[in-house]
């Protein structure tokens, strides 16, 4: 057995990642891969996860040099080189992306850019990151190890946890806080101000300062241009390990429970309270004022509105048709409710009166 | 009665406030409040407002050292420490939180930052902010007291209005003018091209350069990350006091008239015309080429594909149900034409029969 | 004739835009537009063009001194200073307004910024540009005459191709690729990690690095504040001329192919497949994993969730109706499934029973 020590270029052998990340081998326990590759294009020092039962066929096919597989499979593992059988692919396939993605990360020197603009009230910490043309303004606090990205913002007051990373053109704005091991991906503003206006006699709107901030937990991913908005008196709160993918829009005083997760393009109302260890699908909308328990699943694009206090999975959504079916039920649709009152009518109408029985002679 | 000036570390006396913003003071005139703070968190130097009738309990327990309230509450106001009654509450709130804002304002240093790139050009008044990293092309004008935020860009021949603020990393291009106190959020971009396309005899796309700007009033409010494009041969007109949430679109030569307000993630298709004083719900979707009247209100997520030249409220949302609940009536709804026809025959085939009345011996 | 050289000053003669441009010209040859104008707001320099038949009123008032035009409305032209008949005005408006766009382009200084930070292991073509405050990184290459508007940001060994613009804060992230002609749109992002995660044993999210990248085609449009994610392993790709308009989200691992339009705030799911000359609609939502054919047509705001095999026009929205009959229809249709049950129970019992004929004496 080689000594050599590891490296990106070196990659993984697979009796090393079955000692670390468990799973029984199967095959070539001394097979070297490189990288994870998708099944359908893996290549002899690749290795591969398979988990859908969909792709199942590619077992048969894929050059793959290694196979994570579920262990009702182990049959078909017979002729690939090597084999982890684990219940769960795909987490396990999680942790060995994070694994190879350790090994060939760049390091990066420590320091602020000559380029950024940082406040001399501002605390960095030396094994911080500061890139090019960011701006960290008075009283910012940036933890150790932690990121802040070419072009990022980080403002008055606000802090960055220990390994926060904020990618290229994220906001930040005063005061508010990210836990530890953040991920921000660029273009993501938070901070901005909630949308808060009461009406005057005219109609006119008069803008409520929005003087709460923003409060994120350890191990929270905010996807590329997601805005989530300061509180208007209390702050916004997003609990510890959610995530949320791109162009989703938090208002202010939003709270958000642990280990929750938000698809793509979701708006969530002012004030609205969502539970831990939900899923909520792309392109949701969920009013204001209201709640939501844990473990509660959303489909796609559909409107939350009102509290859901019951675990499950919810949906709202009109079905997909051909343009033409879509249109002739969409103007029944219209008329519904009248369609209801003369189905009554009809049962009525032979409830009140005895039929004669074709069935009787 | 003190004589000492106010500032933001020695707060609002109540009577001071209702001399200056009115309403009927009941309780301790002399009591000093410092800051506002939500009715279930303030404490004995801070004002909170009651609106809600849901909070009304909160009356018997609230620390607060003053709560703005209605008139009909007064009777629960006997054990506060002081009380303002007055119509509205959230309007009073609204004006009470711009003073404290105002009193608390960090005292900004007019000039541009050594880091900013303005083109020699532009024309920056004396008492603009033009802040770390900001850009400002040739022929731009940022008025007095504008500030123009770390990181903006300002482009060729745009124009801000007096007192209007672009917030970090903000984008307006070339030509577009912005009038006075407006404000623009962080990652707004305003006066991207407009979708705009003719397709050739191939189906391939020609792209069509979009030659207007966009005209934004005076008091109008663009959330964070939300996009104007310009218009493809007139401007994208946006009516004075109109208030944009985040994440919403504006298509080119869309008009929209004065005091409208967006709600986040709406989308407005090109050349749409939304009228005065109207009100769109989160993720509403706007049709090209229609016509909204004044004092319309849109319910959440609904698609606009007609004009509506009445006021009123409108709405088309699928209602939320469980998923199994859902799945078995949007399956019925793909063949909603078919069971009104067969509810029809049903009426057809009793109206041309006599029945027998059973309640006739 | 005049022989003198045109310019943006000039404009064009009528007779030289149909030379170059083909069509049918009537009425003064010699007349000389400089620039586009709506027909509503032409005036007697202007060149207008007539498309919709909603518009053609416009012929009996319009100042512009020459209107392009379809052939049928030849005789209506007779008033007009001048008029080219063309069978589709639109390809040709967009075609000449590319022509005037070119003659008024303002002249670039090729070269980079003195506040770019571009760091010595990238490569810019000379006749390059990278504006004030831009962040490109090691190993990225800009091709010739590619734009790299201001703040904007390339990150390590992305490529910009030939003639490609990014205008300013748009971000390319580390590796992704862009053809030629294409043009990004201010705070688009490109590259930034899909929404990938595991969940481990506590339900607690386990994220996947995302190492596969954005790929894009020649002559692609991304509007902005979109966002474009790098694929998981396998990448995210954009074929030749697709038109994706602002804020749209594509996930990791989509495949779009050639000369599809997504409309604005389109959000589109991980690994799914859109074929070539789709269009679709705005605030359309498409599931993931799924595959839509070539030619497909998706009406605004539906949802798809299953595969389009069969080229056509789908839809999928609830009808906008007054809140009051929404409320009433949407109650209904809460209960859609039951009522086909009372319909069906109603046609049994018709059908079981002889009725007696009104219609026989």
């Amino acid at each position: 057995m080689s000594e050599e020590p590891l490296g990106a270029a070196k990659g993984l052998r697979v009796d090393e990642i079955v000692s670390t990340l468990g799973g029984t081998l199967r095959g070539d326990a001394q097979h070297r891969v490189l990288r994870i590759a998708s099944i359908e294009r893996a290549g002899a020092t690749d290795i591969a996860y398979l988990n859908h039962s969909g792709k199942r066929a590619w077992l048969n096919s894929t050059q793959a040099g290694c196979v994570v597989m579920p262990p009702d499979l182990e049959a078909e593992a017979k002729r690939l080189r090597a084999a982890i059988l684990t219940p769960d692919p795909y987490l396990y396939y999680a942790r060995l992306a994070q694994w190879f993605a350790e090994l060939q990360a760049e390091p990066e020197a420590a320091g602020v850019h000559a380029s950024a603009v940082v406040d001399p009230g501002a605390h960095v910490a030396p094994s911080a990151v500061v890139g090019p043309c960011a701006v960290v303004e008075h009283g910012a606090v940036i933890h150790d190890a932690a990121h802040i990205g070419a072009g990022s913002f980080v403002g008055r007051d606000a802090i960055i946890g220990q390994g926060t990373r904020l990618h290229p053109r994220a906001v930040v704005l005063a005061g508010c806080t990210l836990g530890a091991r953040c991920i921000v991906h660029s273009g993501a503003v938070i901070g901005a101000d909630g949308f808060g206006y009461a009406r005057d006699e005219h109609g006119v709107g008069v803008k409520i300062p929005q003087t709460g901030s923003v409060r994120i937990g350890n191990d929270v991913e905010v996807g590329a241009n997601t805005t989530i908005d300061r509180g208007a008196l209390d702050d916004t709160r997003i609990g510890d390990g959610v995530k949320i993918d791109n162009l989703v829009q938090i208002a202010h005083n939003v709270q958000i429970g642990p280990h929750t997760a938000l698809a793509g393009c979701v708006g969530v109302s002012g004030s609205a309270r969502i539970g831990a260890y939900c899923f909520i699908g792309g392109g949701v909308g969920i009013a204001g004022h209201l709640e939501i328990t844990d473990h509660v699943v959303i489909g796609g694009m559909s409107l939350v509105s009102r509290s859901l206090r019951q675990p499950g999975h919810y949906t709202g959504a009109f079905p997909l048709d051909t343009h033409q079916n879509w249109s002739e039920n969409a103007a029944t649709l219209r008329h519904l409710s009248q369609l209801r009152t003369r189905v009554r009518q009809l049962e009525n109408k032979l409830e009140t009166q005895v039929l004669p029985d074709s069935t009787q002679p």
